[in-house]
């Protein structure tokens, strides 16, 4: 099995189908078409408020137009050190917002610390120009290490941001797994809890290649055409991103998969857990976990050809593992029956 | 009938299989996959030398990451004044090389003039760090307003900039209908000509969005990977981006398409062009007519509900008309019938 | 004589001396001195409002903060080709507003004609996102070429500004020798014109480095600190720029300076414009000239060691003379008549 | 007294003269003057080496640059966490090198450790185009909290930067002070323990307004000139600065104010650290000093008129007091000897 990331996975059925239909026939170019026409209504009533919504290609192109959105450039952006921004989209976000700084903070399974946040926020504000002036908070949903921000939690970070007039900008690659996982809606865990613009991932979870980037009022939103545009972000024949999001939000194909990818998951936690010496770095709450597992386990799993890269600094025994939408039930269960095997 | 833009069309058959082939299976992330790993080949043998291959999604990514890879943000960049660089990528190229400056020279019919283009360099040379430094020539090929440089045309414009070391960028969002116009190789029309990187669109010519950033040698290329995914513009699922260029490459699916472009707008050229009162404004010589038609023709054409918007200013009764590898030959057949009666 | 230009000169008197004084003893950092703090009151009696006024070392700094406080960097700047801002600042405006674009326009004598400027905003904004954003308009007072445009040239122009909603900057490097010919007020020429920020210069004057970026209202420049210090223009010892501003203006050493370097620039027009074969290329406004001499008295004033750099493309006879406030009235004298004599 | 920074003295009184004199006469502007052209042999001889000196007016200027030339966008810098390139810039770091990263390092005493430099390079490494690129490192001499680097120190981290191939970048605001507390050579503490680039402060230390850029070789040095001009930091009239720094090191001033700073500093020290209840925070290695001190005699202090500003987060007694050139050895002993009254 390829349990390496949920980009690993090819798309659903229906997504595919949505794209050849798409490709019948002309329709204005750069978002001026049907299909795209019809995801605000489909977006209003997934989040049961209005919104404005920009089809994009990648994660990192939503995220830094996002913060590029709300953050002058010599703004500090607040997010955890563990964060996707931070860490693995290459100054993506300096590049978007001409030189804002992310201030990368701590907090347990990378999640934000309301605490680490409230300092930082206060430490750099009597300064005045010389330094770089709080402008946004990012927070990821779920986060890095597989967990979900509880809507407290989330109201907890987001009432620090509104206090000190910043924007707050989610990350949510992986929004789907969470909103399954807390059982909650997609409105409870973004602008009911005070999230301003939102990373709308679908890639991981059963797209080609399709994210939103989903503004919930405010004016940032007004700049995005021009910033996408300047990013090369916006694609002449858009309907075929339209195409694979209308896709998803139609007959719950988003819950689907990502109700099945979790539940793989913790299929995966219990059964690799029990294993003696096994230990579980991180709680699972989305689709991802983190383990430690014995050696001679480890070896023998990647000797039978499964693909699980090391986590961490390579040296120690952690992997992560991520299931999908399109994880095999049957594969997994013979996996997690021979990695049992193995550590007898 | 659509005449807007060839990117108005759907996409070929086959590229819509080989995407839906693709998504069987898992793979590895971020162009680590084996349908990737085989375009090297593929455009290796198109170009009939070594590559340096980068899929993308969108024409406008491809221009600005080749101009970033050779521009320093104090540079100038040299182009025609009707380049879609300078008009169409709302700063684009200039964000991402960080500032550098598009020079926009004349020439007729959108083709830069070997003179201005000597004028502006020699001009820009002597004041030392007062000015933007001379770093790039950025040619469309075609040409903005449907021509086709010859490949001496070409090799003028190349040679000022290599005696001047600036690298060459060609623009080639419609290379394949230059191609098949000229009766020339790729290679003729590139590194044998003098070209250093490449904008190779598939988009308007089959895809449902799929372009190339194709470097022939330098060490330009060697920054693109940081620089693509700075941008944002390094998919996830890659590969699904280069099935549509395999496909496209495949039993020279460009190549037809090209062919039936090409001969499309020929047809229309010679139809519209009888017309009494019809002027064509520039030479055919890709797959775009820009033609001035009698004001009684045009709204006839327009309340029969065939979309073709004004061109220039849009007083005048100009209009650009552009056809496709789906353009419908019967369809036009009547479309061309149906305007000569109207100027009857 | 050095007539190469107006910043081979060294600096007042007053201005030296006023530097001196206020070395004596500590002072605030970063503008909270006494000194700077006095600024506010002198600037606004100088230009009858209420202005914000920061203090700089360079032109570039000033015109680069001021463009972009003013334009987003997916914007369009409407220059002259000749201005220095596009041609003389090795791309710092591009840099500054995180790459908008400069539109060098067509006018005569470096002044921008207002049918230009109209054409290009009317041409950018039916575009929507795939074009630059129309966002500033640059003059240059005096212009490139020695000009002054007139009140009412400017008001041509800030009234086409004003009704597309893009703000106005002036390039005042030497705009005290306009105000001087035109015999206005600095308000004149600047707000009451309908300009929203000026780069105010003194050290083509007399200063020794320094220059005011000045605001008229609007909310541009609450931004100016932030982008101030990110470029690395605010002064830590901010009080010695501010000293020589204070001095400029007190006592009117600005227009003393700026009466005797115009006159001293009529004097030369009219002694060399008297020369058989000599021709002045553009009016004579402010303290520049640009004229074109027999080879013979060029090569013989160069031969004395006079310094009058080529003007073009260096390879015709026409040079740029520039006067200041040092020019030696007495040598002057003896310059004008060596070149008749030369001429004989 | 006011001993809030060593930037709010005025200036020594050689330095106004060198700009006094400089002022007589014309000279070439940016640079191209005489006063200019001596600096490089004076800087060979006060480093020991041929050197490439850009004289600039401010400390954040020649860091940005230095760091801009070292650095692409996709960059990291490595530096600690209290530099101020990273916390008293506002992003200028970022700006000029068009959104690199600063990764923020621990260390006692804001001397970077040589093992967190090492893991945060080696983290960064194996992510190939997904992280920023280890770029630079840059250290603070003397640092952020008035400690200096030993030879060694400097070594070991230079010597980590090397094995990694990226450049080394040293701010020197303070380096006089460090050389004389050294008790070291300018080569010694800077090329010959590996450094690449410096920003040589003389401003606190002297100058009116003052800094130099040296490149100790490398091609990093070619880029300044266009990067420096693009920044807005070429001063037309640049002997004005290039006349300080002359003066800085004829006949050692330099070294005689670094003496005299760091004398009253260490008299400060002795005086003050003797109170009851008083506390050093950080070893005394330049001319500031951190120390708490009992509240009765911070209020005694600052009743009676002297400028002391709180230190970190303003709510506890401690200060940071930094001595100067021109500190009054008499009114020191006097403050000292108040304060231990106010103690009893």
């Amino acid at each position: 099995m390829n349990l390496a990331s949920d980009n690993v996975t090819g798309a659903s059925e229906e997504i595919i189908e949505a794209v050849a239909r798409a490709a019948r026939g002309s329709a204005a170019a750069y978002g001026g078409d049907e299909v795209t026409a019809r995801l605000d209504k489909l977006f209003a009533d997934l989040f049961e408020t209005d919104v404005t919504v920009f089809p994009l290609a990648t994660g990192t192109a939503a995220n830094s137009l996002a913060l590029a959105a709300m953050t002058p450039p010599y703004g500090a952006i607040y997010c955890h050190e563990a964060a996707h921004i931070a860490n693995d989209e290459c100054n993506a976000p300096e590049f978007y917002t001409g030189g804002a700084k992310l201030v990368p903070l701590r907090g347990a399974n990378s999640k934000l610390d309301a605490g680490a946040l409230n300092a930082a926020i206060a430490g750099a504000t009597p300064h005045g120009e010389h330094n770089a002036q709080p402008a946004a908070l990012s927070l990821s949903q779920a986060t890095e290490l597989g967990g979900s921000y509880s809507l407290e939690e989330i109201a907890a970070l987001t009432g620090i941001a509104r206090r000190h007039g910043i924007g707050v900008h989610m990350d949510g690659a992986r929004i789907a797994n969470s909103v399954v996982h807390l059982g909650c809606s997609f409105a409870d865990v973004t602008w009911r809890a005070g999230v301003d613009a939102l990373s709308f991932g679908a890639t991981k979870n059963g797209a080609l290649g399709a994210e939103a980037l989903v503004f919930f009022g405010g004016d940032a939103a007004a700049r995005i055409p021009f910033l996408r545009k300047r990013g090369g972000h916006l694609l002449s024949k858009m309907r075929f991103i339209s195409a694979q999001l209308e896709a998803y939000l139609t007959d719950d194909l988003w819950r689907r998969n990502a109700v099945h990818a979790n539940a793989m998951a913790q299929e995966l936690a219990a059964g690799l857990g029990a294993i003696p010496g096994a230990r579980l770095l991180h709680p699972v709450e989305a689709n991802e976990l983190f383990i430690e597992l014995p050696a001679a386990v480890l070896a023998g799993i990647r000797g039978a050809g499964h693909i699980m890269p090391p986590w961490g600094d390579g040296e120690g025994n952690a992997v992560r593992l991520v299931t999908a939408f399109d994880t095999n039930a049957a594969e997994l269960e013979t996996f997690i029956a021979a990695a049992i095997a193995l550590a007898r």
